[in-house]
């Protein structure tokens, strides 16, 4: 069988970012490679995770983290895709977005159909469902959570192939 | 010593397209997948070809293709980084472009500026010093240029650090 | 005497949504069919309704829908004008746009200065004098509402001209 | 059977501009009147021609006449849409924007996909095929080639419909 | 001691608009001539006020305001520089922008880093340190405002140099 | 009489570069300083030279170039404004332009119309009929380049109030 491709495509908790500092947590303890070791030879796991990074909106602090900008090309520069797995939101939160709920779910949906056009399956990922957020910052996840977070993806794509 | 990060940054060539078609070639056939296995363990690189990718055009017919655009959200999703390889310039020859030697040069000048920004290291490679294109359609790399280009760029890595 | 000619640019109140549904009022349903067959032979009324359409705001979730990008092309396209209808601004209203009521009103005001800038005259409506929105969902006019609306615009433009 | 609806997106030629002055023929003589004539009350017929009109290109020197940027609102606007007929490609030669005649084919091309998402038919228009230009500016119809394309169209449409 | 160059970039504010009303100060009057009067033949003293100017935001009914698209080609023209005065902040706090007041700071800090890749200083200016706004509007500065500035600006160079 | 305001907008002629070489004349050295030399007290004179400013195109190797971008921010900061010079269009030459004799013309009526917008006056230089460049490299004005520009301008300004 052919090595199968997932695309993991998030903010700073899935660049790793360390809660309370700038830092990045080691390659296999940040969630995509705690489901790149649970997947094993068969899977190859791409990390793109950027702090900041927003599900649809143009940050004019910060600039390109806009999802929506680069996640086209991105697919296409990683094609053949098995699965993309969306992890974003948290960033659209901040106050200059204005964005509702309704908003955020908005700008997922968005990215999704984006998604779609290039790989054939998508997993979004919504948090609060999976662990709960260090004590640090209140919104970043410490090893543990990605320790989470990896296995619970991994078992989800193993029951999805 | 912890694990050194290269970031491949090209078009076609880096994507690895199969001249006359538009299937890639294997992981462990495209430039950086030889590079990786030359590399070892010690290093980790990062695939980052897209076809048709220009330095710093815009392309208004094949969308997301401008490799300015790109690439500084893609150096911070990868950061820290030790080395960043540029592979760009062909795409420019488009006549749409009307680019001269010297524009495709200072676009390359654009990209390199942005990539020490982030990186400490860039290699930016001109290929007709290394390989010619194949006969299929005069501008894709063959396997064996691949392989060509991939040990070069190790050799060259192993020199620079 | 030759022919007049009337721009109905709106949202999906001029686009004519049926209430409740995705669907489409039929083109003598909608008010600016109304308005056609009260002007009778000596107009002729263009259709310009959107959903979604804001005043001058770009909506990161739902593209394509920023009311002043579109308008100049709009105008230039269908001109010689005599009238320009206006009727936007529920769709600044969404939270995403932090909008006020004095910005949805100068998003109106920056329409009419570039309407102005080619068509001689144009109307601007305020709903809220005219009709009250359906019940279905608040804030799609009904039939009743299409026909109240563009009887009540042909007798403006029976003032006007 | 209701009626069916056909967008006419185009340029200065299906705008209906007088060759050597800034006139426009008068409706029924433009192509999509003549079209509208021949096709009967079971179509309606909607004209969208700008003077200048690329089919890919943003103009730096005459703002508002990238055709792509466009087209998706304009579709959206008068969806439910039966054909839109492109006949764009001519603004594009101007050696600014440095475009060989493959470029146009596939700015052409670029927008038959974005109409195709909407509406279930295209037809592209090739003009050469059908009339020559007038002699007073070499690249503008007059009465005699409007009525031979909109009768042309008209035949294309009866055998496709 | 060749002449020295201070570029002082703001809102209507460094505008010199006068409170109530569209007019503008005597270049002597406003804050940067009070400062070029103190400062004398040493420096040269440029005005870079625009009613309107945000720090970092597009404003989408008044366009032409976004104080970070503008700062990097005005600092280009007028360098070489000694010292940029940015003063702005206020046109930030309207309700469509939705920022906090961190965000604003950060509006503030974005522009600094611009400034400071040109120029070897930059002050910020937190009016409410210096003066009270006047009570015509709540948010011009009146004659005796700009003397303050002006003034309280002249010591702080005087102090930097 | 109150003063005069003239806003001299151009390129690396009007910044003042030096011949072969980055550094900038001294401000009584460049045209606009003999210019204000020349006008005396009456007349506030401002210099708007940025090297490698177009009259309308986006240049994407050198960025914040556009010289239309940047015009009506310039405008509106320096109202109220008796006249604007414009001397550009050399930029406008480069390969990847692709412009012609017509389309630089083309791009300089863009600007002079943006201009008299905000200013009663607008006066363009056309280089080749007042000085030759110097033969350093071609295109840039030595000191007696700008000295006869400054005194024409000077002249014509005298002839014009």
């Amino acid at each position: 069988m052919s090595e199968r491709v997932v695309l993991c495509y998030g903010d700073s908790n899935t660049y790793g970012s360390i809660p309370g500092g700038g830092d990045r947590f080691p390659r296999d303890m940040r969630w995509p490679g705690v489901l790149a070791a649970q997947l094993g030879d068969d899977w190859h796991v791409i990390e793109e995770g950027l702090g900041g990074r927003t599900t649809v909106f143009d940050d004019p602090i910060l600039p390109d983290r806009n999802g929506r900008t680069y996640l086209r090309p991105c697919l296409l520069s990683h094609q053949p895709l098995d699965l993309v797995v969306i992890f974003l939101g948290t960033n659209d939160l901040k106050a200059r977005f204005a964005a509702s709920a309704a908003d955020i779910a908005g700008g997922v949906a968005v990215l999704t159909e984006i998604a779609l056009a290039v790989a054939p399956k998508v997993l979004v990922l919504g948090l609060p469902e999976l662990v709960s957020y260090t004590d640090v910052d209140g919104f970043h996840l410490d090893a543990a959570g990605h320790r989470t977070i990896g296995e619970a993806v991994g078992q989800r794509i193993a029951a999805m192939f």
